[in-house]
């Protein structure tokens, strides 16, 4: 995972932050991979980032051009149906946070000669 | 770390993603520690979620009230000075996203009897 490589603001952001339940890693990991390569096909998508700690807690981000992007992206039959075995199977607890992205900075170290 | 109990929208998210250079983890743990327990205090503060992958890309979201309480927290001296080590000294590569959070959907599982 490195750092998403988005456009100047503004723009959305899909935070989704959620406690991994024990097991199934097998195929909540084939799911999650499914879902990136997916989501990179559909309109307005402008990328993603995530991180999980060692306890199960993670966020995952996705950068979207439009709010009719995210929504296409939400109802996407393939993306109900991980939703669903999500909430069913993989997670305790989640939070699902919409928000358009205003302003954005970033950094990236230049190596000296 | 748990999910961050957030009141109903709209309010603000700073997404912070960011790479650790490898080294000075204590160094770095203590002030990480020091700026969580220091943004509780400010005015405006609603949450705050971090979650780290092993390889050390990171994603940490703080959310606010408001634009004013993410601007006061900025320029807090002592925030200043951590903002300070973080680009000399632990970070390759970060990016920083100020956004409007819009809508909000969270869900926990309850115990079945």
């Amino acid at each position: 995972m490195t750092a998403a490589k988005t456009p100047n603001p503004p723009y959305y952001a899909v935070i989704f932050s959620a406690q991994r339940t024990d097991g199934d890693d097998e195929g909540y990991g084939q799911t999650a991979a499914r879902m990136e390569a997916l989501a990179k096909t559909m309109p307005g998508y402008l990328g993603f980032e995530s991180a999980r700690n060692e306890d199960g807690f993670g966020i995952a981000v996705s950068y979207w051009a439009s709010e009719e992007a995210i929504k296409n992206w939400k109802q996407k039959a393939e993306h109900l149906e991980a939703q669903r075995r999500g909430v069913e199977n993989w997670y305790s607890d989640y939070n699902t946070r919409v928000a358009k992205v205003e302003r954005a900075y970033s950094m990236k170290q230049k190596k000296t000669d």
